[in-house]
């Protein structure tokens, strides 16, 4: 194999030297590489993006005027650069927050006229409490194990998951397997809560850094039993779990969300065309949606300002890939993904032309290099990459069996291989799906570097020679 | 002067040895000493106090229901331990937070439809917009100069002092000056831009770690022209000054808070008598009242519940204090000092008979030791007490030639010697006047060495046979 891919290698470079358009070098060399790292150093482009994204338009959550507003400003910013941009219909969920507010107003010790505010946050898709709230006994509970023990609490009861976001996993490098603990318990259990007959659920926020702020995020309760369902912050849960330990804990529970009819958005899809194998396509992708409680600059504005800085710098170096390089802007991977089905459901039949896709959403903090998806006997083949991204600290490279990036997923799943940035995400997860993901928590030359990496690993996919293939399915 | 004192020390000690009832010592000698620090050390009385006072009662702004049950539960708190309470009349200030929100409704870039959500909390004494808010458009200074210079545009406006926190000044350990510039602007800013005919005036929050929340506090607006006003959190500082720089910025802001007559309400004074000189009085206190968005843990719960413990820990041990050691919880710190203003009233006539006062307004950071405003010849005399707190790494006497505390302030200005604990305030102005001033910011074990410190400095002042005197005019 190895000897047979190198020499398969060696062969196309020169071809693929002769047929290059713009740069008078194989794309894929050294020089190009390095060229196009530091030109994306140099850049504000994407920051500007970024700036426009969550100054101007702000929160974005499916169905919203901003995600609306959204659209047409990330599509006007890649027309602007002459990309060829689509507007893909979308029909996304279309859920809309509304007043929310809580107090425990009966504990052991309380004194008269006394009440505790706790401070919370609708998740998306549930249900609401009658206008004037309910009031009910808190049930809390550390695990499935335990809810199902107190059934006969349960019914009729607030519950509360009050189960503690792991920090120290998190700053040990395992951020994402810290927030999926946790946000297995937010999605899951209020739906579990409500099949039990909750009258309501609550989650502890799923997130770090305690500075009394609720983390919202999807949560999986059903048409027939939608349940009001929040997230109060960790030191409200740590307040409800003190006071319950003292004997009887009530709270007063307002939370008013709608369900509104699915509303129709799109997926912003911007072409930089490729020559020689332009019916192949690399994908380069962040989420345009974002939570409504801020303007989510990290989720996902930098993956969006990222992803279209990757046309922008390689048309402003005048550099054409041989494969068509698709900047994807997402719709609706916060609440229901839809914006990734569509995309698959339209490409069933050219799934064997999607060379690649990259999707980056874990926030725009350092990157260190590129995970992804292939097989390990193609690894060997990203070492020029690497080589152009260790002069920014950008070059590792971490083969995964899965990718696992949202939107991407029904194209990982069918065998496309997905590319995610590798990024330092400890603190992503204090901002994340809270009111304080905004732009000044990005920090601007993470930001380059990060383009860097985008437009690199992009333009190296794009004109890469081996065939990278399907990842075999016994993988996935 | 040196040898004096010295030789009146070694005779006294002596005497006092004879007189000292239940220890069997002299009572500042280091056996004693280190029996009350250990004994603090291993005791979690204080930090249930505190629990008590943050998990039951919650926040306590004057005239407020919170801070009526405080009263009542500190008071009987000390009563239960033994201590002779007292309830001293103080009438205070009442102001009611309302509704508070602010859009951004106007700027350069606007998507037609979108309005950015400012986050803001009204600032104590600050007047009302009408119920359906006021829109007027933005002018940002940094500086009183700038106000000035801006005349024109500030009448009619709203006025923004954009002024940033410094994190680094605070981190450096001078949390308090860092603190005292940014309070300056939120505390006389609204009130210049009144006199100047702004609509409105808003100061950019004064505290560090931005997780977009509002850090409130007094403002010196007057009855004649009570202006509305706000903290605005330094994420929303941030975006106002970036959508200025793109042009016009116009904001439609509602804040309906009542300034409502003076109620009525206390100073909790809980004596523990003295023996020999009960006839003076070594005051060890924190303050009672709190900001109404957070139950006030570090600011100043942990002040009054270490104050509390001085008593607690010399019953447990049966030692009885020379002079009467008066824990005080102090009523009104926050937004009028009155508790501190009424208790000099009262004892204009005794002012000679306080030996010494202790007020603890720092939060419950890492305690390095205290700080005093006696004369320099002084501070050779607390030896044995730095010693006896060097085991808990809490040796270091500062000496001040004021050292500032609020309530104790009149008491300072007429010459009594004001000690507080000397900690780590690096992170205090994270939490202090936001709604993240909780429980769980407490570290129990910094509490307990919080407890030796008063504990010890109280006890250690009370029985002391140097006059440590009165601080010279000329000095404060
Ligand atoms: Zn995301
Ligand atoms: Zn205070």
């Amino acid at each position: 194999m190895k000897s047979l891919y190198q020499k398969s290698m060696s062969l196309t470079v020169l071809a693929t030297s002769l047929l290059c358009v713009g740069a008078g070098a194989a794309p894929n060399d050294p020089a190009t590489l390095g060229q196009i790292r530091d030109s994306a150093m140099k850049s504000d482009w994407a920051y500007e993006r970024l700036a426009d994204l969550t100054d101007l338009v702000g929160p974005r959550l499916s169905g919203s005027v901003g995600a609306a507003a959204a659209v047409e400003q990330v599509a006007a910013a890649m027309r602007k650069i002459g990309a060829t941009v689509t507007l893909q219909p979308v029909k996304v969920p279309h859920w809309v927050r509304g007043a929310e507010s809580a107090e425990l107003v009966e504990y052991t010790g309380r004194p008269a006229g006394i009440t505790q505010k706790v401070v919370l946050t609708a998740l998306g898709g549930s249900g609401a409490t009658p206008a004037a709230g309910l009031t009910a006994p808190v049930v809390i509970v550390r695990s499935f194990d335990e809810l199902k023990a107190k059934a006969a609490q349960v019914k009729g009861s607030i519950v509360l998951f009050d189960v503690a976001f792991d920090q120290e996993m998190a700053d040990r490098g395992h951020a994402g397997p810290a927030y999926g603990h946790g946000a297995g318990f937010r999605f899951a259990g209020p739906k579990v809560a409500a099949d039990m007959g909750a009258a309501a659920a609550l989650v502890r926020s799923v997130g770090g850094a305690n500075y009394r702020i609720a983390h919202t995020g999807a949560t999986g309760v059903v048409a027939e039993n939608r349940i009001p369902a929040a997230a109060v912050t960790a030191e409200d849960a740590m307040l409800m779990s003190r006071l319950s330990a003292r004997g009887l804990l009530k709270m007063h529970l307002t939370l008013t969300p709608q369900t509104l009819p699915d509303a129709d958005s799109y997926n912003v899809i911007a072409d930089l065309p490729g020559t020689d194998k332009a019916d192949e396509v690399v994908i380069v992708s962040g989420h345009l949606d974002s939570w409504d409680l801020a303007t989510g600059a990290h989720d996902d504005g930098t993956g969006v300002a990222g992803a279209m800085a990757v046309i922008d710098t390689l048309k402003k170096l005048n550099l054409k890939p041989r494969r068509t390089i698709r900047v994807i802007a997402w719709m609706n991977e916060e609440n229901g993904t839809r914006g990734g089905k569509a995309y698959f459901d339209a490409n069933q039949d050219k799934l064997d032309k999607h060379f690649a896709a990259i999707e980056s959403d874990s926030g725009g903090g350092r990157p260190f290099g590129f995970i992804g998806s292939v097989t390990p006997p193609m690894v060997k083949y990203f070492a020029p990459l690497k080589t152009a991204l260790e002069p920014i600290g950008a070059g590792i490279f971490e083969r995964h069996d899965i990718a696992g990036a949202a939107d991407t997923g029904p194209l990982e799943r069918a065998g496309v291989p997905v590319f995610e940035p590798l990024v330092d995400s400890s603190f992503y997860f204090n901002y994340h799906h809270t009111p304080a993901d905004t732009l000044d928590k990005v920090n601007p030359l993470e930001l380059k570097r990060h383009v860097a990496v985008m437009t690199s690993l992009t333009w190296y996919l794009a004109n890469m020679d081996e065939n990278i293939g399907r990842v075999p399915p016994e993988q996935e």
